[in-house]
Parts: structure tokens; C-alpha cells; sequence
């Protein structure tokens, strides 16, 4: 039996071994990429964001039991990525080992990623082990992303239905959401909300959903096949598990309404073209890179250092070559 | 008079402009930089980067002024960069508004970067930007970044000195310097040293510097002209001042180790060939894009939809043709 074989037949150790495989990006991850791309297509996604403090992990956990007790058959995986900033490095560790409890269930996967590697590597990866765990029956598949930069929005993006957490006494929330969050959210989650201040976080938070649905409403007459789905706003104390049953079917509903409005077939087109794009961007650099004779490049560096080029004037010269 | 002469001449605004134009990496933008470059290369960059809540802003404002005080004639610029993530975004409103003290005093030019844009766009337009400063005359150059992810860190590298601030009572310090900091830090300091903690911390960090420079010297032998900079650590109360001086003094010690050392030009080399490649891989990849027929891109896709080619089998496909 080939290894890919056993792992989609279940055998979670040739599985751990062959996203290391896939994560490291080495031929035998490529074809097992390959290989395990054409099972899959069928898995929900799922991505949890938002600032340190929050609870995303608390509620992660709250969802991934609950689900499985909805559930009982279904395999649940895990993806947390964790961007290795040397800053945050240190305080994850405390996530990190709740996480592991989840790992004690026999139907739950979790995989830790990280890579301090090149620009777009972290989001080319969390995909490609996304899509293995999808070709191998992992339903619903929850991305946790630390959540502090645009890297992990965009990873976050990824994911078919996007829940952005917040909790109150974090700071200046509502300025805090000031830009981007419109975009990214599907569900918002009020954590913590027997806290003082949630009901106002709450509030402000419903209060600029419904400008901006406003706005965008001006902007464009939704279509009657694809109605507009607006973010509710949703209140959880994840360390208790009150309103996180709520939650889940407040997504449900959101994977209902992506199938029923062209949308689920939208986003996976959306993040295929993304991933496609990626692929190509650093195939073609390599090539490049294959055919520029070392003795041109050093020459143009050289040029540039005496500041006779400059940078842009350098690649043009290179370019024409 | 051309804009590029007013520029050169010291017309604010004029640059003002044209950092837009730089940033927006337009036409005008293009030739600007072409022909400021040439006037570049002279100026010390300074990075400073640390865990929020840490005091950066209120330091650097201390540093400028010390600055200010001691080369009267100097003019000097900060670049602040916030990589605008919808979750800090808010956050910084404080530290932008301290900011605009500084640029009250005509000596220094305060310039604040944003980007919701590509992956790898903040450092370029960062290094863009911090290149045309330094060709009008501005020396040092502080580069402030907010220091949560990988990006930011990246772009405190580009710096000729790095400052690493850190300050008690943010959480797990020890941990959170595990990975990475050694590799970035020129000078590391411990922030608000008044308070509790600020001499284990520093202690910690010091134990954990001995540990990487001995390693670093069994890794390889220095060689005789030039010898390793062990970072130190300072100690700073930035809100009265308390050892900014010493801190400038260190800085100043550092410029003088990268250029007796070589380590200037070194620094120099590895920051332009970056930025060519940067440029170079943009350039390659829309070159590609151009001579791409849509007809060919729109099937890959269709047929990676349809499960039947892997992204990378498409992409491989592709440059086939």
C-alpha cells in the first residue's frame, strides 16, 4: 500500500509525516500534494481571528468539543498558525498546550504551523495542508491564526467562513475596528461578554455593521439569487461554553447560505486562482533566476553599490538581457 | 527649477509629495527614485522595533530630541510604519498623535507608512522611502516599526542598527525572546527600568546574549578586523530621558564598529540586492503575466476547479506553453 493509500485510509502518522512533507515543500510532499488534490473540495473551512487577549483559543476549544458531541462521526482538524514572531513567540505556549487536550480525542487532528520563511510561504502552506486534511475527510477544518498582522488576515481569508473575536477591555475596541474588519468577518464574536463592557462593545459593533451593510448596499443592488449576508454579531463566554452551541449554528446557517448563493463555489475559485497565482510567481522567478548568468547580476549589484544604477534602472538593464 | 532640485534643496512639501508618488510607485514616483538614488548612500539607519506596550514611541521621541540637542545642525527623519493590521490599528492613534510633536520642530520630518497592499510591499516602499529621505540629507533615519509580525521584523532588519526594546511586565519576557532576537538586535533595551522586574529581565537577557555569542564563537572564528559586536543591554526610563544618552552613545559606537569593520558596506550589499530582487521578481512576474493569453489561465483554473489538474500540475502546464 502507497503512502498515500494509508493516509486516506486514516493512518494519521503517514499523514503527520507527509504535510511535514508538504510543509517543507520537498518532491515527495509536491506528489503527494499531487496526489491527495484530487480528493479533495468537500471540507468547510473555517477561520478564527482576532487580538491577543480575546479567548480565540478558549472558544476553539469549546467549539471543536461541541461539535464533536453534535457530530459524533465527524473528524475534526485543527490548523494553528503561529507566524513565529519573536515577540509572540512565548505567549502561545500556553495555547499551545490546551491545544494538546483536543489531541487526547481520537477524532480531532491539530497541527501546529510555522515558518519565519519567505513572504507568502506561511499562506502557501497553511493551503496546501488545508487541502490535504480536506482530501482525507477532516470536516469542518478550524485555522486559528494569532491574528496581529496582515499576513494572518490573510490566512485567515482563506477559510470559507470567517469568525473575527473580539472581547471587551482590550483597548480602544472600536477604533480598533475601525478598518479591514467589514471585509474579513463573516460571524463576530463578542468573548467574554459577562465582562464589563460587552454589551457597549456589542453595540458599537452592530452599529458600524449596519453602516457599512448600509454602504454597501448603495454600492451595489445584490442580486436576487445572492442575498447580501449580513455578520451577525454574536455574544460567548467560551471558558464556560455559553453561547457557543449559538455559534455553531450561526455558521451552519453561514455554509447554508455560501452553497444556496453561488458563493462557496465564488471563494473557492477566489482562493484556487490565489494559490495558482502563488505557484506561478515563484515557478517563473526560478526560472528567471536559472537563466540569469551570475556574472550580469553581480554586475548590476555592483553598479547599484557605486550608485551608478539605481535598483530600478539595474532590473531593467537585467531585464532587456 | 525641477521638483527633484527643490527636493534636493530642502522643499519639504516637494518631498512630501513625491514619498507619495514613491509610495503609490507611480510614473513620477519611478523617475524620482531614479534620480535621488543617486544621491543616496550616506545616511545611519536606525531601526527600532519591540513588543507593543513597551514604550517605543515615547523612546524614540526621546532619542530624537536628545539628537536634536546634540548635532544642532542635523536634520533628522522618522519613518513610522504600521502595517495598519484591523486589529492594532486603533492602537497606534496614540503614538501617531505624540508623534506630530516632533514634527513641529522643522529639523526633523516625520513620515508615517501604511499598506494594505501585496505581500513584500511595506518593505519595499519602506526602503523606497527611507532611500530618497537620506538622498535630501536627513541623518540618521529612524525606522520605527510596531513590531507584532514577521513583516515588521523584516523591515527593522533593513537598518544598519537595530534596537530591540523590551520593558517588564508585558508577560512571559524570557520566552518571548526565545527565537529571533539575537539574530536582529544590534542593541537591546530594557524600557521603564523603574519598574518591577526590569533588573531580572535584564539579567535574562544578558544571560541569554553570553549564551548565543559563545555558541557564535564556536560556530566560527572572528576574524581579526572584524570582531563580533556583542549587543548590550541598556537600561532606559524613556518618559524622563533616563539613559537616552548612553543610548546614543552606544548607537554612535555601533556605526563606527559596521564601518571600521566593514560590516557598513556588508550591511549595504545584502539591503540593495533585496531590494533588486524585490523589483526583479515583480517585474519577471508581470512581465510573464502580460504574455500570458487569458484563454490559457482561465482553463487552468477551470480545470483545477474540477479536481482533475493539481495547482501545481496547472502552473507546470502553464509554463509549458
Amino acid at each position: 500500500m502507497t503512502s498515500i493509500q494509508s493516509i486516506l485510509q486514516g493512518d494519521q502518522r503517514a499523514l503527520a509525516r507527509m504535510l511535514t512533507e508538504i510543509e517543507n515543500d520537498t518532491p515527495t510532499g509536491r506528489q503527494g500534494l499531487d496526489a491527495l488534490y484530487l480528493h479533495a473540495g468537500k471540507a468547510h473551512t473555517i477561520g478564527i481571528t482576532g487580538p491577543s487577549g480575546c479567548g480565540k483559543s478558549t472558544l476553539l476549544n469549546a467549539l471543536v468539543r461541541q461539535m464533536r458531541a453534535i457530530h459524533a462521526g465527524g473528524q475534526i482538524a485543527v490548523i494553528a498558525v503561529d507566524p513565529t514572531s519573536p515577540f509572540t513567540g512565548g505567549a502561545l505556549l500556553g495555547d499551545r498546550v490546551r491545544m494538546r487536550d483536543l489531541a487526547l480525542d481520537e477524532g480531532v487532528f491539530v497541527r501546529s504551523m510555522a515558518t519565519r520563511g519567505a513572504l507568502g510561504g506561511l499562506a502557501r502552506s497553511t493551503q496546501a495542508v488545508c487541502m490535504a486534511l480536506d482530501a482525507v475527510g477532516y470536516d469542518p477544518i478550524l485555522i486559528e491564526t494569532v491574528g496581529a498582522g496582515q499576513d494572518e488576515v490573510e490566512i485567515a481569508r482563506l477559510a470559507h467562513t470567517t469568525l473575527v473575536v473580539e472581547a471587551p477591555g482590550l483597548g480602544d475596541e472600536v477604533q480598533a475596528f475601525k478598518a479591514g474588519i467589514l471585509e474579513i468577518a463573516d460571524v463576530l464574536v463578542v468573548n467574554k461578554s459577562d465582562q464589563p463592557g460587552a454589551e457597549q462593545l456589542k453595540q458599537a459593533l452592530d452599529a458600524m455593521l449596519e453602516m457599512g451593510y448600509a454602504l454597501q448596499m448603495n454600492e451595489a443592488q445584490p442580486k436576487p439569487n445572492s442575498p447580501v449576508w449580513v455578520p451577525p454579531v454574536l455574544s460567548t463566554i467560551a471558558l464556560d461554553g455559553k453561547g457557543v452551541l449559538e455559534l455553531i449554528g450561526v455558521i451552519d446557517e453561514h455554509k447554508m447560505w455560501l452553497k444556496q448563493s453561488g458563493e462557496w463555489e465564488r471563494r473557492e475559485r477566489v482562493r484556487l486562482m490565489a494559490w495558482i497565482e502563488n505557484i506561478f510567481r515563484e515557478a517563473v522567478w526560478q526560472r528567471w533566476q536559472g537563466e540569469q548568468s551570475a556574472y550580469d547580476m553581480e554586475q548590476a549589484i555592483e553598479q547599484v553599490m557605486k550608485r551608478k544604477l539605481s535598483p530600478y534602472q539595474a532590473v531593467e538593464r537585467l531585464l532587456k538581457k
